[in-house]
């Protein structure tokens, strides 16, 4: 039984997966997930020299389905036809282990006493399994948004061996005190409702009202002032910003966990590749040796082009490739019909590149 | 006495500036305030002529202060032994009527009760103090930054004939879907602290957790991604984005009062010129007649560029003269050296222009 029962979390709404137990996750900021499971997605076949499989992570409130909806299939650069494609929900997504689902040998860290979870756990975790349940030691790509670009860059840098080629989009090695501070706020938006009960509430419902503060706020950052000038949700069959936020933006976020949500913004503030070199953030993507795409999107508010371009400087033989998309960060979605193709034609060109 | 004894709201924060009732000022949304108050601080002498004034409008949550201390002086394009500078601090700021203030004649319109205000009666509330109080019928500039913009918009096309030259710095003449989301997100911190109680609060030290949090909005909007990247607050003698927030940004805010700031907020999400043409924007722009300067911080987040550049487009004989802060927004306290020198500078060229 789940600590609290959400019915967003389920294969209604994120169709097949499987959930594989690693076992024990030790954890960077100390104790562990005394039986970690991760929520697992895979398209297409591994082939038998495991030599064809991609690494997809999931950003901060997503899963694997987005990826199944809009990134995945023949035609498409992520084509199971010719890539096995492998997608782990990070830890505390609310489909692997999560503080509203932390039951059975994990039910000591239910709710509010879900432990702090790091980008790097998450990385050691997915390692695991895809080494003892795949038996995958080399991936062709790794690649992900947002929070999952985050989980690319530890990847690279923490298994330089294992990863041919990188493909991180929208999202940084080393997380900016702008965006600690952004996250913060979105944090605040959810703890300040008195629903929340300091993590103990029993059901998501009773922090409605935060969850759509929480949601607004994603409103103001998520998509680009542009966005909001050039009325493009009208495209999207909304009439005004109040029907889009009250019938997509808000509806999205309040179906979610709080807490969960939480788990992930805390590990979001503190992406940092830098942990592995002292704080040295340029020796740290010096270790990267795959081939690296690094993708912003133009219109992003909060992962602007230029905090990538500082960082590509620091990647051997990388390039940087902006996509242009009037959404902005969220364009991860992928709604804008002139964003996959983008993606498609850049992740192409870095299968295609040959590595050593 | 005031509804609420606010220390914040007096000369040793204010230094020098008169409070001036206008009389019964009628609203735009309806009612009326029975004995509108308006702070009014003054620099320079008038002419016998009455033609050598300058009006500058308040920001959101600023007043005349900020003004006097960095904007006015000799040197300054803003020289009091040149021009008679007018400034006359917005409705609900404070200083003017406002919320927290409304006794008297005024005590029906207390705290909650405050009646909705807009950037429109501002302005005809200003044109009654100058017209009745100084004599003062033409102006040689009218200016102000943000919500100062929008009453400089408001200025040049309802008063065509008095404003001889414009400077609105930035801020646009209408509102944007985007930044009627910030601000209503901004509104919202402060709403949905309890301690509001729907606006019937004793102290604004009540309401200290949600204006905190509204604060700390600021800091994600209001500067820009790159004033925190480069550390610009260490220049002011802040060790880190902590204590900066706590040092400057928290208590600037948390020193105000709550119904005051959404009085204000309120105006801002709706400050819009074309109210006067029907919602025709292009058709409010044309009726300006006033040689304008339209001048937009280059890192400001919410009113950026772009949103100028589509105004400008649409008033004759204007000129786009973009300020250079990586502050962004609040580029407008005109704590980087660089920025007063790009004012001063531009506002020089536009009070040189002859005009008709």
């Amino acid at each position: 039984m789940a600590a609290i029962d959400n019915p967003y979390y389920s294969h209604e709404f994120h169709g097949d997966y499987d959930l594989v137990s690693i076992g024990r996750l030790d954890l960077e900021e100390g104790g562990s997930i005394p039986d970690c499971h991760l929520a697992v997605a895979t398209f297409g076949t591994l082939s038998e020299a495991k030599d064809n499989a991609i690494f997809v992570s999931t950003w901060y409130s997503g899963t694997h389905q987005i990826f199944r909806e809009q990134y995945i299939g023949e035609g498409h650069a992520l084509d199971p036809s010719k890539y096995f494609i492998v997608i782990i929900d990070q830890i505390g997504n609310g489909l692997s282990t999560s503080p509203h689902n932390a039951n059975g040998a994990n039910a000591a860290l239910s709710m509010s006493a879900f432990p702090k979870v790091r980008i790097g756990d998450d990385v050691v975790a997915q390692e695991r399994l895809l080494r003892e349940h795949f038996g995958i030691e080399t991936l062709q790509l790794v690649t992900g948004g947002s929070m999952g670009a985050q989980q690319t860059y530890e990847w690279a840098v923490r298994f330089p061996d294992k990863v041919k080629r990188a493909a991180p989009i929208a999202g940084t090695a080393q997380n900016t005190d702008h965006d600690f501070l952004y996250v913060r706020v979105l944090m605040e938006a959810i703890t300040s409702d008195p629903g929340f009960h300091g993590g103990e509430y029993t059901s998501n419902a009773e922090v409605q009202a935060g969850l759509e503060r929480h949601a607004r706020i994603w409103g103001v950052m998520g998509f680009s002032t542009e966005f909001w000038k050039q009325k493009v949700y009208t495209g999207l069959g909304f009439e005004d910003m109040d029907a889009f936020l009250a019938g997509f933006l808000q509806p999205y976020f309040t179906a979610m966990d709080p807490n969960d949500l939480l788990a992930m913004m805390w590990k979001w503030q503190r992406g940092d590749v830098a942990r592995h070199t002292g704080g040295d953030l340029a020796a740290a993507l010096g270790r990267i040796t795959a081939k690296t795409f690094v993708l912003p999107i133009d219109e992003d508010m909060f992962f602007p082009i230029r905090d990538h371009v500082t960082e590509q400087a620091h990647i051997k033989g990388s390039e940087l490739r902006v996509i242009n998309d009037v959404l902005g960060h969220l364009g991860l979605f992928a709604v804008n019909p002139d964003y996959m193709p983008q993606i498609d034609a850049q992740l192409k060109e870095l299968l295609d590149t040959p590595v050593s």
